[in-house]
């Protein structure tokens, strides 16, 4: 474990490691299952951090038949197909377009929020970006738990979605496994651009 | 603080509630400055985060002059001035819609993983999705310093692109103040959707 200092940061080291200094995307996992009440205590870690106006539009789908299992692996590209297939647990991240309905509940401090959501365009274009925010929220909710994450952005959306969520209400944004990582799990991190390429000031 | 022993939860119970349970948007700062090293030490710690193809399309904007601060409280709405005014750091968090130019250095391992991308609005796209959950991992990493975070989504980003990105290459996705909360930053939690209306299992 990375230990170094870090002065400018509260939050302690092993926390820091766990999160995201040693933590890698896995692309292989053991048998172990992954439980719903490890799922739901993601959910309930993860479901504070914010979104524009409380959206909160991410939906969650835990394929766990067989049936369902194989109809998503179909969808995944052939790179993300075998390591899906093996993954313990394997969720859909998706977004409810309708989740302005939920408004009046959400953010009651502006009861006409739900108004500024009349167009469906509007709708799918902040769901996406809010729903982006939870699925990194969940994705760091995943390691928080001690597994590890192997999200994907590799499948054919289109087919996905039409199977998956016929009602065209939600769309999908991400797929991601979830378990304890197997044999092979991590390639080589990858380089990061420096801060210098990342941040500037004006 | 929050000490409710989770037993799916790896991260401790002090973390969960540094980064989740006792965060909270903070709408209102104190005077104390916020420096470069406390951005860069934040970056240094989210930039491990994933992204897809490790696009890390995220590019931020230290608004730190008196007459750029101007600038920006010019483009937020009515409701977001003044927040925005006191604050002792404002960022804009944007995507570089180039960032595939990056590719062949940051995902050496499929040296063509530029081409997927030869096209603006596939590239806009990804960069959006992309850059929400690098924008999610920052917001994250505000909190791991021990500074509170005040992202915000209404503001005229058309105004905003063309005095800030005047060269069309990047696109603001979120403005955050940053700070340590002043008298009055928080607000009461807005109510969150129960894990049942989230999860749901095929």
């Amino acid at each position: 474990m990375t230990t170094v200092a870090n002065d400018h940061i509260a939050l302690d080291a092993a926390a820091q490691d766990l999160l995201f200094r040693e933590a890698h995307t896995a692309h292989a996992f053991t048998d172990e299952p992954v439980s719903d009440e490890q799922i739901e205590a993601i959910y309930n870690l993860v479901k504070f951090a914010p979104t524009a106006m409380n959206q909160s539009p991410l939906r969650v789908v835990l394929v766990r038949t067989p049936e369902a299992r194989e109809r998503l692996v179909q969808h995944m590209s052939d790179g993300n197909k075998a390591k899906t297939a093996g993954a313990p647990l394997t969720a859909i991240l998706a977004v409810d377009n309708e989740f302005h309905e939920h408004l009046p509940r959400l953010f009651p401090v502006y009861p006409n929020a739900k108004d500024f959501f009349t167009e469906r365009p509007a709708r799918e274009g902040s769901a996406r970006l809010n729903g982006a925010l939870q699925a990194a929220y969940f994705f760091i909710g995943i390691r928080a738990a001690g597994l590890a994450a192997g999200p994907m952005g590799g499948y054919d959306a289109e087919g996905l979605n039409k199977d998956f969520f016929a009602d065209g209400k939600h769309s999908a944004l991400a797929v991601v496994n979830i378990g304890k990582p197997g044999e092979g799990a991590f390639y080589p991190r990858g380089e990061r651009l420096a801060y210098d390429e990342v941040v500037t000031s004006v």
